[in-house]
């Protein structure tokens, strides 16, 4: 039989599987010495077995009796006796903290006759009646799952008979009258009393908690967070220390350091004869930590030792909730602390200089999202602002704009040039229009999975989502927000979707002294920046994936190498047709076949191999994957229904031209272009459209050494599913480059399912591959993103059956398992391969880390995320050989 | 080192790989004391070593000298002698015949002198240069590679100087001057001189044979076929016999029974002095078989016994070529021959009850194509048929109607309720309104895998196609075929895509006899249908697979169930959704939510319980899979683009219902619907959609219940990618049965890549797994099959890419691989699974094959395929544990 109970002596911080966060670092702390209240932990594991058996294992009975015995014995009271009784609160307490569950039952114990004994020993019968009401509320809303509101009419009704206000002004009376209040609630609405057995009180919140681990709240949590559903929570019996017994006593939260800056100091809020509780529900004012010391300055001088003690026990930031009880200081809790992106920075490097950590660990510290929230333009906050709001951070940047509150309005100033933010209650797919027109998308309700949060999150479009405080008015074209400020439809607002700030009128937005620093424009000096550059220059030292970016043009490309990009790992060929090249893509379309076709194709071959120049210029002596075109043709071509109408509308006066384009429309139109002719299947059906791109990038390389320079261009076919289909594009394509006397290696993209299936063939013919996981996650999950983004996506985040959409981050169980078998089998055949992703996973931190896990070669992704693939990278090699890698 | 070349007397029937099945055949004849030139084969291994390093392999040639010294010695001739020459021919022979490949070269060992001492041996000077200018013509074309054209218009220059028009009309002189016309073409186009030495003749012709493997069209065949590239052919070298020498002298071929019915007797062609090719030219009439009686009576009575020796022997229908040289019988080949559908059921009764196969051999003799060609409608070839011209036979079945020229004509007549035939010279994606409106399609280019044969199969049109006698003149409404016959359009033809043949008129069609059997309704004593009734029965009685059908209505249930099915495997319930009720769903999308949604609902939960009542009433006893909605549901509305032209020319006129209907078709237009809300996504984002059809099943089953009946309903949850979709559809589905107290399994279509990923998880929640092979294909390989079918199939197919589209016949290594993966994992999670297919392939012979082998439990098909999947599951089984599945 397992052992299911341990004391706080008994563990320490790295059994946070088995005795949860909170119960290991109680534990921790105990073994440091330092005062913690006296207390035991039952296991995750006593927890599992509850919910598969559906009831407590057997011998947890015998060993929490065993347990609460010590307990008391060093206590020198028993739980709930008589005349003094010994209380305890009842914590859940699980590997991952985790909203939804029960959380604590403070004040087990109490009962009829116990809570004389308390007002007793403590000298105060308000108090000891006090929290006897506070069990049966908090044990009748969480344990026995009685409605809340129920409770607090209760008290709003005394309150009214009684004629005041505040709880302040109850008397012991008062709460002795409404504990009869309370427990005619809970026998009405469960049909049994109170539980006035202390024990019984004690197992059933223990129960309680468990339980709590399947509510519907905390699944849909883990489906979410991507915590696995069977790890159980923990259960914290801890001795109860009052902090509101008297102006001696009182309660706070401290920082080891700013958790905003990473400033060391003093940092943390006391309230003077107060529970935990009272804090969080700021009934009054708090003052700073820094105060203690001349409330009680003992406690003080202790608390910064103590504080001391943890930071360098942890090595790192803590966070601790303390309790003095008549002037002795308790410690409640501690962790590793919270903090913002440029802290997390910060502090990293000051432990590496205080020869806390080493480098290695400093990487590992620090995420890539957090380098990307550094590298967002911010606004200046030392600007005059006004802020009217604040909403969820749903998608990060800063966007200022008139506000419009409709997708229609949104369109019409978009297209007159004029930046908008799109104010809404919430967003539907009707709203799409609308949210691609705007700099930002400003919502009133919704949380981080609601519709507008999802699809700006796809779009990558700032959005503050859930500004519950405004009231919007969609017909009368406005907003009303705290205090009465008005805001009509024009009128300039800022959203900052990384803090989900609102404010009225133009913010100035700042550079991001990081992104100044990849520039090479930037200053050195400021601490934040030298951290980022020590943390990125061994991170890029520890990593085995190599980095390269996904860029079109010369001036992206120049920009991804500023910022470390190794390569580019995908140039879009057909990026190079739009503009004032689309007429000649339409002719191309138009032209009937043989010479027309030739013609239309040769007009296109010197402005590719242009593009292709400059390209490689940029790249000099990196590599450079140009994929070959990949849309349907008819991307190029107007819209079916609205050319449709427009020369149906114009009737006999249509156009030649348009009547012709209406034509080739029409034979070129798919019900599902995403699954038509495009990538390879073009190059096959239209000869001389990929011979003639080959041409370009042939002669463009030609032109560079000729000219000094080192082009290392490769060739990429989009779409293959069989190797067949390579092969024919292949061996013309060596033709081509024979006759031009250049050297590139041709290769595949592995987008479709069959291609990864069939990667061990496709191998045979393929230098490289490159995972374009958009497509992939298209065809694996057989849902189009432009389709169902909008449509659905929230729905099932809601529902839990995302965790993340598999379009942010790679489905490891999908898509990644056709991966991990292109890999292996790719390689089995060619064992040299080359291997890379160039899809918009590319630069998504947990992406990166599972390409480093099955062994790709590279990484591609926007020049903007160069940076945080590259810290990610470095974090996945040293991630390697960890047991918890998430 | 392997033995290269094995004399005819060393080989047997069974060397097939080794020697091909023309080697393999002529030692079998040989080992049974059978009158065969004497010769020898060089193997495939030989073959495939020469591919690969490019040269003859070691040791081979002196192993082919010590061969070819037996093979003189034996005949008391030597190889090109000048006296008494020893001829031979080189003859290609494959384990599977292929066109494309280097066939043969004969007269092997002529040159100036030896032609001499033929003359003289043959006593025949015109034969001898006859035969040596057929020589250097075969050779020149097949081994130099000279365009056979050059060496024709020799002749007819020949000809036309001596002013005759018959090759017979040429003298020796003739031929002796055309022999050195011919060696000067050979030297203006290889610039060498014709090989004068035998052996060298021979060396050549062999390697030819070698590298004709390698040729393109046998290339594209071999894809086509999926013969394996790497098999190589063998290579036949056999003393010349000569049919041409005397009017006692000829050649014939025979069949051992009539391969057009299977009925015993003697059936074969017979020429006097004349050579295989002089058949094939048609130079002269040949005379029936029979008639060899009253010409040589001896070597007819010689024939008659080998006959019968090689059908007992092969215990199968035999082909076979013979030649008699001055009354001397020898044998060229023979092999099992081909025979027509209805031949080939008859044949294999015929043989089981001579005794000389048992049933188990009599199932796997015939096919499931044979079968399916039984069961088309046929034209009553005893009607006065006026045949206008034959094509290919792209597409089976019968269609009769009016011949129209143009898509948009097709449509029009077709939408007057006519029915016609559209005539093209060829067709392209932008017919594809024509050819659906048609009865059937008729061309006069392309073959097999031609736009118009590929798209017809697709849709299960009858199709004839590159029906070359015929002039389409698609401006003028009008073709004429051969003897200057002129079909206007309006005028009506007959096609028969399962022989090819064209007919002016209406041709009465018969029903199949076969069918009449399946249905009950037809007189049975027909040889014929006993023979597939004895054969039908036995394999139904090997199958381990059941077969059921893909019904949506009581009669094709009920039709069904007559031919065999088990239950139904998918009833797709949007079929229910379709005619008079498409208002009822038009009201339930134009709904707003709540109490308006409802009512649309509650509107259509009568009609379809009463279609799940008659649905398990026709299939009571028998498991019914009902599937609940798939499509999106802008499927059930007007077009976008019609409709927006039809609102834009109304203007202010449009209706508000038209209007109405225009917003909700905007809202739910999807870019690609294949990829968008569609099955269990609109379930779990519809509210009460799937429940009205779970109710209503659960409500139809309960009824057919207390009539007394036993349903048996399972419900399907179409397009689920993830376990967690499944588990909330299933647990309503759950609720509303047990309220009903109706059970029910519910399982899910595998139809998603990810679902055969995750199948392991997917089993958890579903009692069943149906493959939907469509949408797998679709998404596996990433093309829309509307899409792509029409646009390029017919291009990848005379590529090579496909060897068969993959929506005919499952993809072994891309879809397949993945159902094997689900079979593999769902069963690990739940050993009791059932597992079954619903995709078009259930009904594909080479797919049952395949389902047998990956052990799902059950196809399902549509009712007309039921019996071939059957036969084919009996197949299957009994080739189980064999080498050659092929």
């Amino acid at each position: 039989m397992p052992k299911y109970v341990y004391d706080f002596t008994e563990g320490n911080k790295d059994l946070r599987d088995l005795l949860g966060g909170k119960g290991a670092n109680l534990a921790e702390m105990t073994n440091l010495g330092l005062p913690v209240p006296p207390g035991f932990t039952i296991t995750a594991e006593a927890c599992r077995r509850y919910l598969e058996d559906g009831g407590l294992p057997d011998g947890l009975q015998d060993e929490v009796d065993a347990h609460l015995a010590a307990l008391e014995t060093g206590m020198g009271k028993r739980l709930g006796a008589a005349d003094d009784p010994l209380l305890v609160s009842v914590r859940s307490g699980a590997k991952y903290s985790m909203p939804g569950m029960m959380e604590t039952v403070l004040n087990i114990g109490l009962n009829d006759e116990s809570v004389q004994g308390l007002a007793k020993q403590a000298g105060d019968e308000r108090f000891a009646w006090d929290s006897f009401r506070r069990l049966i509320q908090m044990f009748g809303k969480t344990v026995l799952d009685i409605d809340g509101e129920l409770f607090e009419n209760a008290i709003d009704e005394a309150k009214r008979s009684k004629g005041v206000d505040s709880d302040l002004d109850l008397e012991a009376a008062d709460f002795q009258r409404l504990v009869d209040t309370y427990k005619g609630i809970v026998r009405e609405h469960t049909g049994s009393d109170f539980p006035s057995d202390p024990r019984t009180q004690m197992r059933l919140a223990v129960e309680a908690v468990f339980s709590s681990w399947d509510a519907p709240r905390a699944i849909i949590y883990r489906r979410q967070e991507r915590i696995p559903a069977d790890l159980g929570t923990a259960v914290n019996i801890v001795a109860m220390v009052f902090g509101n017994l008297g102006m001696e006593s009182g309660t706070g939260v401290a920082f080891t350091r700013d958790p905003g800056t990473g400033q060391r100091g003093v940092y943390g809020d006391y309230l003077q004869n107060a529970q935990g509780e009272d804090v969080v529900a700021g009934i009054r004012n708090t003052v700073p930590l820094q105060d203690l010391e001349g409330i009680d300055s003992e406690s003080y001088r202790e608390l910064l030792e103590i504080m001391k003690t943890l930071e360098n026990h942890y090595r790192d930031l803590c966070d601790i909730e303390f309790t003095i009880e008549r002037g002795k200081l308790w410690m409640l809790q501690t962790r590793v602390g919270k903090r913002t992106a440029a802290a997390a920075f910060r502090i990293a490097t000051q432990l590496v200089d205080q020869g806390l950590i080493d480098l290695d660990e400093a990487v590992s510290r620090v995420t890539g999202d957090q380098l990307a929230q550094l590298m967002f333009p911010r606004f200046d906050v030392g600007a005059d602002l006004k802020r009217i709001a604040k909403g969820m951070n749903a998608s990060p940047g800063a966007a200022v704009g008139k506000a419009v509150f409709s997708s229609e309005r949104a369109k019409e100033l978009a297209d007159q040039g004029e930046a908008v933010i799109l104010v809404r209650r919430e967003t539907t797919p009707d709203d799409l229009v609308g949210m691609i027109a705007a700099q930002g998308v400003l919502t009133s309700r919704g949380g981080k999975t609601s519709h507008a949060a999802v699809v700006a999150r796809g779009m990558g479009k700032t959005c503050v989502c859930g500004a519950e405080e405004l009231e919007v008015d969609g017909q009368e074209r406005r907003f009303t927000g705290p205090g009465g400020v008005v805001v009509e439809e024009g009128d300039v607002l800022s959203i900052d979707g990384s803090t989900g700030e609102v404010y009225l009128g133009e913010v100035p937005v700042m550079a991001s002294p990081v992104v100044e620093y990849f520039e090479g424009t930037g200053e050195r000096g400021d601490e934040l920046v030298e951290a980022v550059h020590r943390i990125m220059t061994h991170a890029d030292g520890r990593r085995r994936l190599a980095v390269r970016a996904n860029a079109d043009n010369p001036e992206d490309a120049a920009r991804a190498r500023r910022f470390g990009a190794q390569g580019i790992g995908l140039c879009r060929t057909e990026h190079m047709f739009l503009g004032d090249r689309r007429q000649l893509v339409e002719d191309l379309i138009l032209a009937g076949r043989g010479e027309e076709r030739r013609a239309a194709l040769d007009a296109l071959e010197p402005l590719q191999k242009s593009d292709f120049v400059g390209l490689l210029a940029a790249m000099d002596g990196l590599p450079v994957t140009i994929r070959l075109i990949d849309p349907p043709l008819h991307e190029f071509l107007p819209d079916l229904t609205a050319l449709s109408v427009k020369v149906a509308l114009a009737g006999a006066d249509a156009s030649p031209r348009d009547r012709r384009l209406l034509e080739a429309v029409k034979r070129l139109h798919e019900e599902n272009p995403m699954l038509g002719l495009r990538g390879v299947r073009l190059g096959l059906v239209i000869p001389g459209l990929f011979a003639m791109q080959v041409r370009a990038i042939a002669e463009a390389a030609a032109e560079r050494t000729a000219a000094g320079g080192s082009p290392r261009a490769e060739i990429m076919i989009p779409l293959v599913s069989a190797v067949q289909e390579l092969e024919g594009v292949r061996d013309e394509a060596e033709r081509i480059l024979a006759e031009a006397g250049v050297e590139a290696e041709i290769g595949t993209m592995i987008e479709v399912p069959r291609a990864a299936l069939t990667a061990g063939q496709i191998a045979e013919a393929a230098a490289f591959f490159s995972f374009g996981t958009n497509d992939l996650t298209q065809m694996t999950w057989g849902f189009s993103r432009d389709d169902v983004e909008a449509a659905f996506f929230s729905r099932y985040l809601d529902l839990g059956i995302f965790g993340v959409s598999p379009f942010e981050s790679i489905d490891r169980s999908g898509v990644g398992r056709l991966m991990s078998i292109a890999v292996a089998e790719g390689r089995a055949t060619r064992p040299g391969i080359k291997l890379g992703i160039c899809g918009e996973h590319g630069g998504d931190p947990d992406s990166v880390h599972f390409c480093h896990e099955i062994g790709l070669d590279y990484v591609s992704c926007s020049p903007f995320r160069v940076p945080v693939a590259r810290l990610e990278a470095g974090r996945a090699a040293l991630a390697e050989g960890s047991t918890d890698s998430r």
